[in-house]
């Protein structure tokens, strides 16, 4: 189901105007006209009805009720919408080189990641500009309206390794191409974590994780997994990891 | 492991000359220089050695070995190789607009799937371009080179979704956006069919499947999947459905 992501000024009015980019997404792509609705969301995935009392060019002003639940409401399609309780998934992901970072951050937001981290590790090619970040929120609020997705995915601005490492506050699975620990199977060390808690899924750089920071990651009980798949590349990785781990909690 | 396909006029030779390209790609991308090494395998999946003889700007010319079972051999990175049997997935990809089929078969390739076959279903937006095999053909051989992986994915060109179900030899999973039925779980489904033979995953292009196709494939007791995630773009449905019937085939 498509949706609108309503921007981080809004405040819960009841008439809105959108600014002129969105006006002209409502208009051009959406091909809304007057007293057409729209299902939204607010930055914290609170569901609104928008309804088009009037619009120009540049500008579009809608009318907004909020639906609680039980409420009927309107959308733009019928594609239906998956609303079982579903796995809270965490990227942390290394930065990598150009429009890698984009292709990863679009993939987990369509999959409905509840964030998405950039973390500088060493073996990083590429330094994140903080001049990206506005282009990767853009990103992110797309994959969100053309995914329908309940979940509007939080960016988190780049950290360093060890930040990362020192602020980690849920279980964390890291992704290695080289095997740490063969004790307990994929499926084994899924079971061993609380599903209905955040998790944490790590994918590093184009050229890996080094090996301080994988002994960094299991000294934090991080949990080490191989895929038994092919070296991946990371924009593969990540959306591979991300399906693997939400198919072993999820098909229990 | 990074490798080198070696293309489809080759038949074993103990010397062997590269074309102008895959020599500019030995020497520039993967800076070999006489007597260095890399493996490689021909087009069947057999294994051998290359070493570099002689080269210039425009051709280079190899000794050619085959490597037999226990024999070693040097490889030109150290990125380990997966070697354990894994399912022999097939992708059934209706035909999407544009860069999309390019990016789907970039990454099923590095996943490692037997084959990729096109499909004209009823909603695809986009025609096939026969024009555009001879570009898919290089994305596999860069795919499988880059990635090493030793399964040599092969390309089937375009068919209509008709001659598709009459010659469809293999189980069939095929991933639809509302649910057909609610029986088994998909782990019960996965469970259902024999795992050493090849299986089939069939996705549907941006406009998804029709009603009419939807029963062809049940008639043919092809197997329904509605994934719990969001709906996803159909380059993200493909690399998701594939790790999914991976994960659930490998980690049982």
């Amino acid at each position: 189901m498509r949706q609108y992501v309503l921007p981080k000024y809004f405040k819960g009015d009841s008439e809105f105007k959108l600014n002129k980019e969105d006006s002209q997404y409502f208009i051009k792509v959406l091909r809304l006209k007057k007293k057409d609705k729209i299902f939204s969301r607010d930055q914290n995935g609170v569901p609104y009805q928008l309804t088009i009392m009037s619009y120009d060019k540049n500008s579009c002003l809608c009318k907004v009720e909020k639906i609680n639940e039980g409420d009927t409401f309107e959308t733009t399609d019928t594609l239906p919408e998956i609303n079982e309780e579903r796995p809270k998934l965490n990227l942390f992901q290394c930065v990598c080189k150009g429009k890698k970072n984009e292709s990863i951050i679009r993939m987990a937001t369509e999959f409905g990641v509840e964030s998405i981290t950039l973390i500088q590790s060493k073996f990083c090619i590429a330094k994140k500009e903080s001049s990206n970040n506005q282009r990767y929120e853009k990103i992110i609020k797309e994959a969100i309206q053309q995914s329908g997705s309940p979940v509007i995915t939080k960016f988190n601005d780049v950290i360093n390794f060890k930040d990362f490492i020192k602020n980690l506050d849920m279980p964390l699975f890291f992704f290695h191409q080289i095997s740490l620990e063969e004790n307990l199977t994929l499926k084994e060390k899924v079971n061993s974590i609380d599903p209905k808690k955040p998790i944490g899924i790590l994918i590093g750089p184009e050229g890996g994780l080094s090996d301080e920071e994988c002994s960094l990651l299991l000294e934090k009980k991080a949990i080490p997994v191989t895929l038994k798949t092919n070296i991946l590349r990371a924009e593969t990785a990540s959306i591979v990891a991300l399906s693997t781990i939400h198919t072993l909690l999820v098909e229990k």
